[in-house]
């Protein structure tokens, strides 16, 4: 349905928003200490010089430098201890750090100042050592010192006066030390924006709170609130809105005099959208109804009068997690860092290979999640899903690919920019593991990561054959296979790559997940023919039904065992295929049929690897076996056993 | 003075630190959306399925797959508004995310549902709208659903028991509406490590106090807090410790009971040094004594019995700030990681060419600052001082060069990966200045900040020909001169690299800066000779003495204005060359004795950049020109103006 409002590129939109909203006037003054990661509001000079007077940089004597004129091995010169009024040529000992006496311009380093007989040659002469109990009061120099050596000037760092630090500066611990150094104990900082965060629909329930069909979490403005306050902002969280016009221009209307951002979560249903839009309209301007970005295209940017409220600027935040997480980076981040009078975050960026072509719409701007794994010497971006309802692949995305609104998307093969979503020594702990999924990889990670936790599993499901062929082409360091495998391959083996490895997880019990009580009484795969059983199959090598089976009532698939699983205990499915573990996970019954090994196949070179010897140490610990014992329907008793590989035939 | 402990290299003493240092026991459990930036102590997994129910996926009409059987654009087939019970083929109005009657297993898209006459070739027939007050009751498909189209699955993005995050996770905002999204409200989260700061030294002063010549204002230990905050820790300053062995001994007892992790500030002596390890080793044991790696040789590393105590570590913390910055960096932060359970934060690198070579000492690892620009088609990485004391090079720098203990530095025109202190963002908005200081460079800063918060000044000072030679060399986008240019240069002109862009920024004045009310009545020049004046030079073309004429009583160099008007105010010299506006600051007199174009000479390429933009139109603005009136000493009566330069000779 057409709006009657235009959409925007989002490069524009950013360009709009930001210029209707200005950096917040006003300052909040903090103790420097206090002011860890709040933004300057002026550039801050120092009040005093750091340091603030002459100091000894190296522990020894101080002295007058005029007095060493001359000085040499053969013809050393004394120094008494005191001051220019009792002695003729004074000193006294100094440590680094502290201040020169007035009548001192040069410290002789203690090492070159010697007691006992003056000369070098003379026998008993030697360097002064301290602390000591008894320092010589009586010492010589055998080398002549310039005017202030090893003296730490006045100012040398900085001078009373200079600039410490710019305006619209994020202060890090050491600009903290900096500063106080530097005499400043106070810092103005600019305030923290204040962004008023509306949810609208009779659906949200709060966390916690009965789950009823058609009822939603209202998780999307804590997870909001969280990114304001990342960014510096003051996250206020409104009590949801009700589908109601009026109301809702009303409570736009409070907010925006509360608040310098106003965002409005709206539903996922073009109905609820255009309401959203409906109500920003009636109490300001839109400037954009959708912005070309996917996810995120039901956006809405608004602008409020400027002279009347204190908010300037609305945005209208899509109901589906991932879109809202996209308008979050792409143009509240912005907002938020244009408010403080800084630069908008930047994530850090990884090159890396696509390995297969990634179409795209051509007209919106799209980011897709990858998960990025170090495979032999490259690193490949493997795309997640790209649905706007699934926030946990923005939670396993290592980082986001940018496809331009002008470009049909990636070749594969092609090198991207990838913009990381954690830090980039995670990135690089990540193990991409594909195949055959299991409960179980899900505890072995865990074992891992108690160990070390510089690395974690990304995982994605497939059939054996499939997982194989990106091992071989260097787009996982693992592949979970069931079936058997050899280096050749033949009728009864897949082929792995070269020297690649193959170490037994587990015997596991394949069967049929079925409600608890098993109401329809199923024990094999025909008792499921010629009824009207509603039933979710898995590839697999078991014989069991497919899809497609005429003889079943009615049956689709699923790649994951506990969605199968969840499919029996809510009633959509009388029964399916999967592991043990995924029924009693659920609590539901299981009709064992066949038992199959499990096992992860290595490749070479990630196998020699640190990352890889720290997965077979997780394998083979006997954690690993008490937490598969607690998953229930596995035999470890060959857990973490090498399997010997078939010799490949000579060629 | 040997050590009776040994020192290690830095890679040893991290792993024996953290060898001894085990991740935290037990948990704190706290609501998501309390638990941002927190570490997770186990893995979490979801309770609830996301989705929860069967949704739609769009706004439609949920009706039963197989009444659709059959359904074509010649063969519509008609639904009746009700459910099984009433009519022969239901339907019922659906929105996004609206629960799917439990007796519909389809949705079909509003824009395909029909109104009116059944086929498509009637007029009149047209599609549905949303919303409407007047929904028909009777409605037409004209293409076959299969079950379960643009029905959003239970379980389709998670499934009750699949896992959300792993252990040892810093919660990110993503990952708390994945969480609540999951029906988990509480997680569990590794307790903050307790990290006691304990300064030691009779010469500490807190900030604010009285500064007295010698006293030190006790900085370090709240830097160290915010570097501790920072990484998810918390931090207990613990008041600084006198100089006495027994009584800093007990200090170290008590907070090794209250924290797990006591880091003691030692001074910056070499005593000092000796005297925190005999107290550490009073009560515990010495592991290194001394960590190769500079700044930051001077470090100490212990460990505390374990069955006894909480903390088994101790680090002892060097004292000069840039030594103290470096250990945080390289020990204290891995072991606060460590203690959480989580691996060690890395700082992002950046690619950049080091321009000249960089000597380095071999056997110690060095972390050399340097700010970084991309200048032409390269990022260069211009070093920065390397004195362990000058806090404000850490400020200023945007990352670290390490060169490994193995080298003996890095080669000029070499790449090298930089680790950066500062968003990436931030670093690549970086401008080097290179050639003659003036006060009035920071606050052209101050402007530009104002309107382009993504640009910075980094500025390091030298003689004309240098930064000219800097410039050509691409080392630096802009060179500050006082000096007349060309593009060939000859007897009287500089010569400035081809297509350079010079601008004036005033014409400032030059003179003596002498104490207030002028004491030894200074006039010219030549009053400075043939007296007892201590005297501060700077590299200037008026004529004034140098730091090697005879006729002056005594003489130093300053590169920066205001360190020669600190010089005046601090008694340590009579009189100084300086700019006017250096004599301001500090409250000095100022004799002028000429007046000197100051300029700014840019590179072609980087005048025609947005940077280059920015910074022309903030030399230009009238912000600038008040701002300059507020430091005093300049004509702005041509500021911003280009300079035509002579035309080059043809060749």
């Amino acid at each position: 349905m057409k709006s009657r409002f235009a959409s925007l590129p989002l490069d524009v939109a950013r360009r709009e928003l930001l210029a209707r909203a200005k950096p917040l006037d006003g300052s909040e003054r903090l103790a420097v200490e206090e002011a860890l990661d709040r933004v300057t509001a002026a550039a801050i000079f120092a009040r005093t010089s750091v340091p603030h007077y002459c100091g000894a940089a190296m522990d020894g004597i101080a002295i007058r430098a005029a007095d060493t004129a001359g000085a040499s091995e053969a013809d050393p010169i004394t120094f008494e201890r005191g001051d220019p009024a009792e002695v003729a040529r004074p000193f006294s000992y100094i440590d680094t750090g502290n201040a020169l006496p007035s009548w001192a311009d040069a410290v002789v380093m203690i090492e070159k100042v010697y007691a006992g007989p003056a000369r070098a040659s003379s026998s008993g002469s030697e360097p002064v050592r301290t602390p000591s109990p008894e320092l010589p009061d009586v010492v010589h120099v055998r080398t002549a010192a310039p005017a202030w050596q090893h003296v730490r000037m006045i100012g040398e760092d900085v001078v009373a006066s200079d600039g410490i630090v710019p305006r619209g500066h994020r202060l890090r611990p050491f600009d903290v030390g900096a500063l106080l150094a530097a005499g400043v104990t106070e810092v103005d900082v600019r305030p923290r924006p204040v962004v008023a965060i509306l949810p609208t629909g009779d659906e949200l329930i709060e966390p916690g709170e009965e789950l009823r069909p058609g009822r939603i979490v209202e998780f999307n403005s804590r997870m909001i609130a969280s990114f304001v306050r990342s960014w510096g902002g003051e996250a206020v969280r409104l009590d949801p809105a009700r589908d109601d016009l009026a109301t809702l221009g009303a409570r736009i209307e409070r907010a925006r005099d509360d608040a310098d951002v106003v965002c409005l979560i709206a539903g996922s249903s073009a109905g609820r959208r255009d309401f959203t839009v409906d109500a920003l309209a009636s109490v300001g301007r839109i400037l954009a109804h959708g912005v070309d970005v996917v996810p995120g295209r039901p956006a809405i940017v608004a602008a409020f009068d400027e002279a009347s409220h204190r908010a300037r600027v609305a945005l209208g935040i899509p109901g589906y997690p991932v879109s809202a997480v996209v308008i979050c980076l792409e143009l509240l981040a912005p907002l938020v860092a244009h408010l403080l009078g800084t630069s908008a975050p930047e994530r850090p960026t990884l090159r890396a290979v696509v390995p297969h072509d990634l179409p795209s719409k051509r007209g919106n701007e799209e980011l897709i999640r990858v998960q990025l794994g170090r495979v032999g010497d490259r690193l490949v971006a493997v795309p997640l899903g790209r649905g706007a309802g699934a926030i946990t692949t923005v939670v396993r995305a290592d980082g986001l690919v940018r496809v331009p609104a002008t470009a049909d998307g990636i070749a594969g093969g092609e090198a991207v920019d990838v913009e990381l979503l954690r830090p980039i020594g995670e990135v690089l702990g990540t193990i991409i593991v594909i195949g055959s999924q299991d409960p179980c990889l899900a505890v072995l990670e865990d074992v891992l990561r108690a160990a070390h936790p510089q690395y974690k599993l990304a995982t994605s499901w497939s059939g054996d054959t499939e997982a194989l062929g990106a091992l071989e082409r260097g787009e996982a360091h693992v592949a979970a296979v069931t079936a058997p495998v050899s280096p050749d391959g033949d009728e009864r083996e897949l082929r792995v790559p070269r020297g690649a490895r193959v170490v037994h997880v587990a015997v596991r019990s394949q069967g049929l997940i079925v409600p608890r009580g098993n109401p329809l009484g199923l024990e094999t795969l025909s008792d499921l023919r010629g009824r009207r059983v509603h039933y979710v199959a898995r590839r697999w090598q078991g014989g069991a039904p497919t899809t497609g089976d005429p003889d079943i009532g009615s049956a689709r698939e699923a790649l994951v065992h506990t969605a199968v699983a969840e499919a029996v205990r809510s009633g959509l499915a009388d029964a399916g295929i999967g592991v043990a573990a995924a029924a009693a996970a659920l609590g539901l019954d299981f009709v064992p049929l066949e038992i199959e090994d499990y096992d992860l196949v290595l490749r070479e070179d990630f196998a020699a690897s640190d990352g890889g010897k720290a997965l077979l140490a997780a394998l083979r610990s006997d954690g690993f076996r008490a937490r598969l014992a607690v998953l229930g329907g596995y035999d470890d008793r060959s857990s973490g056993v090498e399997k010997a590989l078939t010799p490949a035939s000579a060629t």
